[in-house]
Parts: structure tokens; C-alpha cells; sequence
């Protein structure tokens, strides 16, 4: 399965936080939105970074609270793993595998088009297996 | 796959957290570790709970960072969750996605025997894969 199949169902919509937001404001759009993580860009469309609910965890834990009113900049990951969308899903978990990430954003022509998260790995994995399962006893109750 | 399979090679290992440590506790034991969840136990056996980096998170947004200072038990969740060792990867994944959990204890006559993370699941199917593909590949050059 690929990627893009991912995306035309769940859509290609990405929360996304400016480099110069503070971090109580990606603590604020985290809980809001439920995501767990935001990407960091300034115009929606090109990646400057990433920021997870472990980064925040870690900057308190490291520094306490006051940490929040850093920046977004400060905390985030700068170097980002992307993939295509014309990846496949088994070549997105050995990414996430590999590297201990949750969530890969999806780059097109250099834009931004879409997010995986390790929950959609999973999902489209259970998915493909029911539809084996399904097709698997059609065939052996001879309903096809 | 089983879930014994995953625990026998990662270990039984869990990290508790006693119900009245405080959630400042559970920001340093989650760093620390680098886990993203800790099962609530006092006598580190019997499960009565589970927090994790998203519990944090919220309580964090909605309440500020007073809100550390608050015990365990008033953000955990009591109602937890778990599979057995012989419960298999593909059923432990159903659970994931339908729940949107990433932790799952695992239970052995009423013990905690060990946890499975969404991590873990992924990297057990991808290691499938690579058997897969393998033995395939051996088939096909007819190495074996």
C-alpha cells in the first residue's frame, strides 16, 4: 500500500505552528487538536521543523516550567525525515523503526502535503489484513 | 505473531509509578527513561492505573503548570487496557487503532508481565516483512 492511499482517506490537512510561537502555544494546539505533534513552518508550506509532545516533555522535565515560554524554534527538530507520497506504508515503518519517530510528513514538489502519523501505519496495516481475511474466506466458502 | 514473541526478546520490564508520586514524577521518569508511558502501581504488580506523555499534555493546557504538583491518580486513567501473552500482534494492533492507545500492558494471572507499545508492534510486522521477503528471496534464487 502506498502512501498516497493514506492520505486520499484521511486527507492532506497538516496542523502546522510558526517557528516563532511560544511553547505554551504548542501545548495549547496539541491538547485542542489531540495531534501529537505540530510541524514548524511560517507560510503552511515549507518544513523548518517538527515539534512532538515528547519535545515538550523533555524541555519541562529539563528545564521546568518557565521552558514554556520559550520559542518553537528552540525545542524543535530542525532536521526533518520526510517521505513522497508515492512511498509505500512498509517503507514509512521502517522509517518510524529506524529512527523512533511517530510521525513523517509527506513533501511534494517541496511542499508540504499531508502527514503519517504511526496510528496510520497501524490502521492501514489492521485494514489490509481484514481485506485479506474477507477475500480469504470468500474463496474458501466459495461466495466469489 | 504472539505478544510472548516481542516480550521474550525486549524484555519483561515495566516502569510503575506508585498512585501518590507526584505528576513532576512523572515528567522526570518519563525523560529519563524516554518512555511514553508509565503503568501506576504501588506495589509495582498490580495494575490500578496508566499515565503517559498525552495525560501531561493535557492536564498541562487546561490547567497550567501548577498542575504538576497533582498526584498521579488524579490524571491517570483506572481503567486500563490489557492483553495476555498469548494474544496475538494482529489483535493487539486492533486494539491500538480502535482505542487510539499506544501502550498495552500485558497481564499474567492477575501480574503485570510486561508492556507492548505501538513501537513495538510496528517493528514486530516489519521484522515479519523482512522474513517474508527473505524466504522469498531464497526461493526465487533457489538458494534453498
Amino acid at each position: 500500500m502506498r502512501i498516497s492511499e493514506i492520505l486520499d482517506r484521511k486527507g492532506t490537512q497538516v496542523a502546522t505552528i510558526r517557528p516563532d510561537a511560544t511553547l505554551h502555544d504548542v501545548l495549547r494546539e496539541l491538547e485542542q487538536g489531540g495531534f501529537g505533534s505540530l510541524v514548524v513552518s511560517t507560510d503552511g508550506r515549507t518544513i523548518e521543523g517538527i515539534v512532538t509532545e515528547r519535545d515538550l516533555v523533555r524541555v519541562l522535565a529539563q528545564r521546568g516550567a518557565s521552558a514554556l515560554d520559550g520559542d518553537v524554534r528552540s525545542t524543535m527538530t530542525a532536521s526533518v525525515v520526510t517521505c513522497g507520497r508515492d512511498a509505500t506504508v512498509d517503507e514509512v515503518m521502517g522509517m518510524m523503526t529506524n529512527s523512533r519517530f511517530r510521525h513523517v510528513p509527506v513533501v511534494e514538489d517541496g511542499v508540504l502535503a499531508g502527514i503519517i502519523s504511526i496510528g496510520d501505519v497501524v490502521k492501514s496495516t489492521i485494514d489490509e489484513l481484514a481485506v485479506k481475511a474477507e477475500s480469504l474466506e470468500s474463496y474458501v466458502t466459495g461466495t466469489y
